[in-house]
Formats: structure tokens, C-alpha cells, sequence
């Protein structure tokens, strides 16, 4: 079996690798076919080095020609799309439809026609003209971004696919993507597509490059380097946080999205008026994707009383009603037992679930906890369990709840449903502001689940949620605002001006 | 002598301090009347508490009120302008007229009135409704800012009436500044019209608070606090990158402004066209107030020639010519005189001055190194001299030029000097791109000093010169999305929405 050749410098060719991966199929525990290296720090080098000659040259050419590249990508995708589907479902689990073939890549593709339609549009960039002291100043591509995907999206956050490749190509940037290492034959063939799409519209053959997987000490290295212009990254909290420490250290700019509790607060009238209704958006939501989103609800804050013990009640008999589906690998359902190991030393009781089924899976997972035992244990309990299991925190009154919102940390989401009749409405006034300031995108009877691509989207959050409470990840043109520096230009001769700060406009 | 008091929690009160200070007069060596406290942890403490209650009641005032404070806060400058040019000339040996009173008062109070004025426009937090998904966002304020200002611009950058100061409150925010120690009565004087104006215009007691000064470790506490909202600091590189190390580790948003050395290139046929004239506005910018601004000329690059020589033979005449005047402070003096001494080290030659020349004025200093000696240095050889002096590399030739060129730091500004008659065109094109990318602020034909406050500036720039390509110190609006964070509205009802996000917008 020969190993599958990383995209370096506008060429396939054989890794300098220290050592080989397979990809295993998370239903049958099986290694699929085809190894992949982990590129040692030559590789890196290559591309870095490339990547610098393609960001001077990128600089020189029109938006037009790239969001022409941008939407060939997009075209190459569909025309591919069964292969594209049969071998992510092989290395995720997910299934190939609706969400592989019929949600996740019409996704994927409709991102990168968006941020096409922006780069030509222009206005990401919020040019400002001040002609009577004749300065100009614009947003502009800052160099080679070097994009970390995570592994529950294979097309929609792929490094060399996904909002962030989008977002950093359209704002003008070549982009060295990193495979996350549980679905390197997606990446190789989403890589394929791109490099053959970067032929066809005449961008630099470095634009896009592609490795599979590095060694921890050559990732960290790689982000402090000074050829890079900066960092997108999706992943674990641990492995993202130390990859920020590493940037922060050389001033170089991180954009992360790390773990999100989203916590949901549901109110007493709320419950009174439609408890089956918000059972069965719950539990929907909890089970999408098996949990498996970032803005999947792990947290819910719940107020004593009969009804959040019906609404409970209601939760349980829905999750042990569904069958739990495979996890994306072994890795997530390792984890995902750890953390409820973890919940559960910190007081949280089962309600349901709890514990691994075998093949990946793990029981659909209902946790519940006092607001005085959550207070006692404010860090632990807001571990995140990645994957099909959440917690409910059942506090004793409105005062109590309020002191659990004081302890939460940063999150993307943060959802509040209330009665339509007014009973909820003092407590929402003072809930919500609390909520606001800790999350990036606040919901009113609504899951946090599903992250339209809209431009008023925001995904992001405060820290730890992401690394900088300003920027999305999701959202054109505001996600390609991340990849660019502001430039000014001061008294700089017409001629020499870039288009858009020429006194025309 | 009584100690100054702090202005914490809406009170004029004693501190709680672990030592006193005294200002010095730079022209004199004497101490300054009064004694100013350095306030220890218990203050810091009450200042954060009171800043989070006052974030909280500042989200509920409109725009209108802000912007009064804001202009009320102006003229409450003007009227004590007085006071405000004795006690600043005073500490900092600035001259009276026209810096003080004339120039940097006014430059003042015009960051106000447009900080007022842009909170009531609103279109800074760049609203965004996308009506059909019911999905809304814009920039919010992101709790209490606490402002590090500089020593060298008393009134323009202090940190309770500066631009870091003017659009932290435009956005909404809380302020806490930490005086210079520099010139603590200036701050005192400042603080006590900007609380005045947050009395007259009912703002939260809460919203300005001051400190002189505080224990290193205290202030690394402060920044990493959870209590705070962001920080913004202006000064030197070693304090700023220990701030910027305890707030990255806790994700804590930070804009810095460090050191720059503004390099400025001077191709050939310039100096063929109009030497004198260049010599001229090079002496002029390197003089102005002594050196001692962010974007003073500190690294010129020229090509061996002789034209060159009789540009250094011009700008050493007058330099000689011109008389050394007091520098901000003993600190300054000393640092100005040990960096010389490391550039002397590393191979520079004096062409005139190097030396202290007591009373804490230093003799206008020119440097000269070969472009190889530079090469063979590039770290040492950026040390920046902060003040009366500046560093010429003498290239050989393009080449080395371009080499030059690809060692440099991140800077505020770069200037690029050609003929206007077409004969440096083509290297200009090869510099160009090289000092763009490097700089947040490209100037042709002019030296960097100046800033203008315009919408279009970047007072900013690659690390280290800031500690993000993205964000500008000065230029309302930008300004003041650095102290904002985007916040999304999905499915939030109609009524709670922030008015900017309504139907009717």
C-alpha cells in the first residue's frame, strides 16, 4: 500500500514524513484503506515557503479571478460529490443523507459561492476614503494562513474546504490546510479538487496546499513561524489553547472555536404552556448529529418545580425512545466517556444513559445536578461532553439562577425560552443580560443547533467559546474580516493606490 | 503634604497604598509639589467591582447621554485649559505653546466631540438584519476597559481623556486609567473634569475611575481579572508584552501599541531631485517634540552614493544646528542614551551627537551603519531610541536594500521617497510590497509624523509595533471596534432587540 502524497508547492508528491496513519472506520473499528503520513518539519518548511511566493503573487490579482477559482472549487465539489459523500461516511459515521450528501456539502458549497459574491462585492474590506488629508485606508490579504479543521464537519469546516479556507481565500490569503487526522481521504479528495480548480483559473499553484497530519512540537512550531500571517483553527480546548499560547507568544493573530456548553435557560411559564413542544425541540436537538455540533445544548438551567420534573421525565423517555448512532471515532466516544465520568464525580446524576454501548456508540445521555451542587462545583460541571449527552441543572429559584449564569464561561450560544403571556418576562429581564455578555449568539425560544450562513451570523463567542469575543467564524463577509490586516495609505500617488481607494470611488 | 486621592467607585478617597511617589520636573531634576499614591490591590479590587456595576447600567443609556458626557467632558477641558498647560508643561517639559495649548489640547477635545458624535451615528457597531432568517447582530460593549496611558502625550493618549479613553466610553464601556506616573497631576486634573461631566450628564458615578499607579504585579493581576472587559496600553515594549502575556493567557481581548521605528526609504533619484528638501523634512520630523512620538523617523534606509553623503553631510548640519531641548523624563534620558549605546554597540558610527548632554537632554543624535553591518545585526540594530535620534543603514544596491527590507519588524509606518520624474518607479515597486505588508501605514513623499485624526488613519500595524494587524488606536470609528464585542440576535423577540437591530432599521 503506497501513501497518499501531500499538496505542497503546486505539487502531489511524497510526504517527508516521520511516520504513516489509516483512518478507521468508526462503525467497525475497522483501519480503511490508504496511509497517510505525518509530515515532519520539511514538509512544513516546503509549504510555508511556498506559501509565501503565492501570498505576493495573490496580492497582484483581481478579486474577480479569485472568486472565479472559488466557485470552480464549488462546481468540482458537486460534480464529486459520491465519492466526496462515500468516503466521509466511511471515516465519520455520518450519514450519507440527508446530512453528508443533501445538508453538509450544499453547505460547503453555497460558503464558498458566498464568500466568492464577497470578495467580488469588495465591501468586506470597508475601504475608507478621506480625500482632503489624502489617507485611505482598507482591510488587506496579511499572508499564509495555516487552517486547523475539526473533525465533526469533513466538508463544511475542512481546512481546505471549509468557512475558514473560504473566508481566508476570498479575503485574498493562500491557505496551508491541516487534515484532521480522522478523515484524511475527505481532505485528500477535497484537496484534489481545489488544486485542479487552482489550475484551471490560473492562481498561484501554491494557493492551496494540503498535509495530513504533523507532530505536536511541528504544529506549534508552524503557527509561531513568521512566514505565516495567521491561524484558523477548530478543535479541543486543549490542543487549541496551546496552539493560541504559541501564537499569542509572537504576536501572530489565532482565531479559534473551541468547546461551547450552550446553555439553554428555560423558564417556569414556558414549561406551563408548551412543556411536550420544548421536550421535543430538546431532545432533537441534543440528538442532532448525536450530539456532535458545537452548538449542541450541554447545559440546561432549569427552575424546581413539577413541571421541570414532567419536562425531565419527558427528556428521558424521548432519548431512551431513540437509538444511539455511531460517534465520528473512538477518540470522540473515549472522551465523551471521560467527561461524564467527570460530571458525574462532581455530582451529577444520571437521569438516563450514562455509559458506552460498544462500536463508538454511548447511550443517549441524560445528566442532572442541583444549583447548590453545581455552585459547589462551578469548573468541573461545565466540562463538555462532546457527543450525544447533557447536562440539566435544576436551580431553586430565579436568585439562585442568576448566580449560576455569574459562574459560566464564555459560550457561542446561549438560549431563553419564556411564555408568550408575559409570566416569564421579569425574570428574562434579568436573566438575559447576564446570558448576553457571555455568549456570542443569544436565542429566544429556540435550540442553538443549526448555524444558518448568514451574514448577521455569529459564530463566536467570549473566551474560552473562541479566542477574541469580536470576530465570527461563520458569516460573510464578517468571517474574512479575521484574515486581513488594515492598511493606510498616506499621501501615497494615485497611481500607486489599489482600485478600491482610487478617487473614483 | 497630603496624599492625592484615587477616584474609585464614584468617590474621591484616600487610596490604599503601598507607597507614595512624587513627579519630577524634567528641566529642573526637582521634585513636583504633591504626592501621589501607589495603590495596592485593595483599590484595584473596589475599582473592578465598581466598573462592572457601572458596564451594567451603561448598557441601558442611550447613545445620547454618552456623547453628551463626552462633549460636556470637552469643554470642561477647554475651561481648565489653563491649569491643565501649566501642570502638564510642568511634568513633562513640554512646551507650553503651541504642543500643549494649542496642538495637543485641541487634538483632545476634537477625539471627544468625534467619539460623540460617531456613538450617536451608531453605524460603528455595523448593525446587520437579515429579516428573513430573523438573525441580527452588531458590536456591543464588552464591559470595562482599563487604559495604560503613555508618557508622551499627556492630554491626547492619557488614559482618562485620550483616544483609547474617548472610544472605550463611545462604545459603552466603563473606564478604569492608570495614570503615567509621569505626570500624575495631569491625570489628576483630567480625572476631575471627566467626573465632573459624568456627574452633569447622570451617567453611572462609575463609568471613569483613576488610579496613578500600581504594583507591577498588580497591574498583571488587573489585566488577567475576569471582572475586566479589555485593556488598551500605549508604551514600552517590556511592560507591554508582559500585559499582553497575562491577558492572552486568559483570553483577555488586548491593543497595544508598542515600539516602531517608522523606517523610511530613500530611493535615488529623490535625492537627485530635491536633497535639500528631503533633508529638511527628515530634521524637522526627527525633531519634532524632541523624538519622542510613536512614529518619529527612526531608521532610514539609503543607497551608498554621493548623493547620500551629502544628504547625511545636510541633515548633520542641522542637527548641529538645532538646540537639544528637555526629554519627558529622566527615563527617557536614560533609555535614549543605553539604546544608542547598544546601536553604537552593534556597529553604528556616530555622524553627530551620541552623548547625554545633563538636565536630561541629549545631544540630536544621527546614526550610520552599511547595509552589510545592519545585515549582520538586523536584531540589535532595530533597538528603538526612543527621542532625539535616529539610525541611517547605507545600502549598497537594491539587493541589499530588499534584504534590508525583509528584516524589519513590524511597524506603525513606512515612507518611500521617489522622483517624480518616473527614474525610481521600478524600485519602488520592488520596495513597496515589501514595507506594506510590514507597516501598518504606507506614506510616499512624507515623513511619518503627524497623525491625523481621520476616519481613515491606522495608527497601528504588524506586532510588535501593536499586538494585532487589524485594529487602529486612532481614527473614530475604527477605533472603536476594538473595544466591542459582536453580539447575534436569533429569533430574539421583537421588543428585547437593541433598536439598532429592529424592523424599522
Amino acid at each position: 500500500m503506497s501513501q497518499a502524497p501531500v499538496l505542497i508547492a503546486g505539487q502531489w508528491r511524497t510526504a517527508k514524513s516521520s511516520a504513516i496513519f489509516q483512518a478507521e472506520n468508526p462503525a467497525t473499528a475497522e483501519k480503511l484503506a490508504g496511509e497517510f503520513p505525518v509530515s515532519s518539519w520539511p514538509d512544513c518548511e516546503a509549504a510555508l515557503d511556498a506559501a509565501v511566493e503565492a501570498a505576493a503573487v495573490l496580492r497582484t490579482i483581481p478579486p474577480e479571478q479569485i472568486a472565479k477559482f472559488l466557485t470552480r472549487f464549488a462546481e468540482r465539489i458537486e460534480a464529486r460529490k459520491a465519492d466526496l459523500v462515500d468516503v466521509a461516511h466511511a471515516e465519520t459515521a455520518l450519514p450519507k443523507a440527508p446530512r453528508l450528501g443533501e445538508v453538509e456539502l450544499p453547505r460547503t458549497t453555497n460558503q464558498l459561492r458566498q464568500a466568492a459574491a464577497a470578495a467580488i462585492d469588495g465591501s468586506w474590506a470597508m475601504p475608507v476614503i478621506d480625500a482632503k488629508v489624502n489617507i485611505r485606508s482598507m482591510l488587506a490579504p496579511l499572508g499564509p494562513v495555516l487552517i486547523f479543521g475539526p473533525n465533526n464537519f469533513p466538508f463544511a469546516y475542512n481546512g481546505v474546504a471549509g468557512g475558514d479556507f473560504a473566508a481566508a481565500i476570498a479575503a485574498g490569503n493562500p491557505v496551508i490546510a491541516k487534515a484532521h487526522p480522522c478523515h484524511p481521504g475527505t481532505t485528500k479528495l477535497l484537496a484534489e479538487e481545489a488544486f485542479a480548480a487552482v489550475g484551471e483559473t490560473g492562481l498561484p499553484p501554491a494557493t492551496v496546499q494540503m498535509i495530513y497530519h504533523v507532530e505536536p512540537a511541528d504544529g506549534l512550531r508552524m503557527v509561531a513561524d513568521p512566514r505565516l500571517g495567521a491561524v484558523g483553527f477548530t478543535g479541543s480546548r486543549t490542543a487549541g489553547l496551546k496552539l493560541k499560547a504559541a501564537a499569542d507568544a509572537v504576536g501572530k493573530p489565532i482565531y479559534l472555536e473551541l468547546s461551547s456548553l450552550n446553555p439553554v435557560v428555560i423558564l417556569p411559564g414556558a414549561l406551563v404552556e408548551r412543556n411536550e413542544k420544548i421536550v421535543e425541540e430538546f431532545t432533537g436537538s441534543c440528538l442532532m448529529a448525536n450530539g456532535q455540533f458545537c452548538t449542541s445544548p450541554g447545559l440546561t438551567i432549569l427552575f424546581a418545580g413539577a413541571n421541570t420534573e414532567k419536562f425531565i421525565a419527558g427528556v428521558k423517555a424521548k432519548l431512551e425512545g431513540a437509538t444511539p448512532t455511531t460517534l465520528l471515532s473512538r477518540g470522540v466516544a473515549n472522551n465523551l466517556s471521560a467527561s461524564v465520568k467527570i460530571l458525574q464525580a462532581a455530582g451529577a446524576e444520571a437521569v438516563t444513559g450514562g455509559s458506552e454501548l460498544g462500536g463508538n456508540r454511548f447511550a443517549n445521555t441524560l445528566l442532572r445536578v442541583s444549583g447548590d451542587a453545581f455552585l459547589a462545583s462551578p469548573e468541573k460541571l461545565q466540562t463538555e461532553a462532546f457527543g450525544n449527552a447533557s447536562l440539566t441543572v435544576v436551580v431553586r429559584d430565579v436568585k439562585q439562577a442568576l448566580e449560576v449564569l455569574t459562574h459560566l464561561e464564555g459560550n457561542l450560544t446561549g438560549s431563553i425560552y419564556s411564555d408568550t403571556r408575559g409570566s416569564d418576562d421579569a425574570v428574562y429581564e434579568k436573566i438575559s443580560p447576564l446570558l448576553r455578555e457571555r455568549v456570542g449568539r443569544l436565542l429566544n425560544d429556540k435550540m442553538p443547533t443549526g448555524v444558518a450562513v448568514s451574514p448577521a451570523m455569529n459564530h463566536g463567542g467570549p473566551f474560552p467559546a473562541t479566542g477574541h469575543p469580536g470576530f465570527t467564524a461563520v458569516g460573510i463577509p464578517a468571517a474574512m474580516r479575521r484574515f486581513a490586516m488594515l492598511q493606510c495609505f498616506d499621501n501615497v500617488r494615485p497611481h500607486r493606490l489599489p482600485a478600491a481607494l482610487r478617487d473614483k470611488n
